[in-house]
């Protein structure tokens, strides 16, 4: 079930640490990820710092305000860091296994520290609603908008399904689902119940139900 | 949009308050409550009592004793008295209709009193697993289990459409939906929406996309 994703991304830019700690740029950056997440954890979104955020990296305070200028920007940066990208079948010729494989990365992404820090941006958007914009904006819509989006998208590009079809609802249901079964039953979907959400909910969608071509 | 339900029930028992307010029965379960949610507000799951509940009602200790054990079934029943029931057409001719109007239905639940303390429940479920599970059971599985499952079952009765389909699944497609156009958005699906989770969703997966029969 456990789908990685993420995990060997190169920063921008390889840049050494200032600091005494000698860590690479690479190596830093992902020392202050770690931190920012601890720091929400600890603190909430409220009262996260800067200063906080540099000691429990151990690292200085200059050399965040070097890549970030606020601590809400190490947040989202950190969020868009681990946050997964869907990899269509290049010759699309598999569009269930893809879109099992799409909720597969959103089930997974839902274990990991950074989804938490979602849900907490999530359930403090009123107090902060630029920072659930931008979440939006430089997160979920640069990678997609929506899970199984791109898969969607790739074969709807590639002639296999309609793509009028691909309204927004359309492109919900997966996620939709996802979150529902995992609220009703406190925990996350299984293989067998992702591939009833394409099988039931998303291939009749897009014009693929039973009896239709796969 | 807001659709009126579950505001004129009669209570079980017909029973006079006891006390020196003379409210008749359904007067004084209806205050209590009231009494109930409030307390829930103010206090939390965790602390609720039979004597802030009294309290809050402007009644004794004793009369909420009579009709129930402890605060979470006062809860439960307050839940379970406002929660909507679907009405399908009886001679199953308006699928799509029925379907927006059970939606609908949901909708405007969502922004009653007795929404929030399910959100209470749900949010703390591990805490109080047994109050989570009297929730589905006492309440949501008493009144079909989920939002537009009564009108789909309604219609597989009748023939309308394939019992074969209404798999949990497909059961849960426009709560699914519903709850995440109103997370997206942060405010409730209007009915146009309503109308596209039922066009583009709910009916394609019960075998009646766009050309098959409506």
């Amino acid at each position: 079930m456990r789908v990685l994703f993420g995990g060997h991304l190169k920063t921008r830019e390889q840049i050494d640490s200032p600091g005494r700690t000698r860590r690479r740029g690479d190596d830093l950056v992902r020392a202050i990820h770690a931190a920012v997440l601890g720091e929400l954890a600890a603190v909430g979104l409220g009262r996260m710092t800067m200063e906080g955020i540099a000691r429990r990296a151990g690292t200085a305070k200059t050399s965040l305000y070097r890549r970030w200028p606020s601590p809400h920007d190490v947040l989202l940066d950190a969020i868009a860091r681990e946050h997964p990208q869907e990899v269509p079948s290049p010759s699309a010729d598999d569009l269930r296994g893809d879109l099992i494989r799409a909720l597969g990365q959103l089930v997974a992404w839902l274990e990991t520290p950074t989804a938490a820090a979602v849900a907490a941006i999530m359930a403090e958007r009123r107090r902060h609603p630029e920072l659930a914009r931008a979440l939006y904006e430089r997160v979920f819509d640069a990678r997609g908008g929506r899970f199984t989006l791109t898969v969607l998208r790739h074969y709807a590009a590639r002639g296999r399904i309609d793509p009028g079809r691909l309204t927004p609802v359309v492109a919900d249901i997966g996620e939709a689902l996802v979150f529902k079964l995992a609220l009703d039953a406190d925990a996350a979907p299984n293989e067998q119940q992702l591939a009833a959400i394409v099988d039931q909910a998303i291939l009749p969608a897009v014009g693929l139900g039973p009896g239709g071509p796969r």
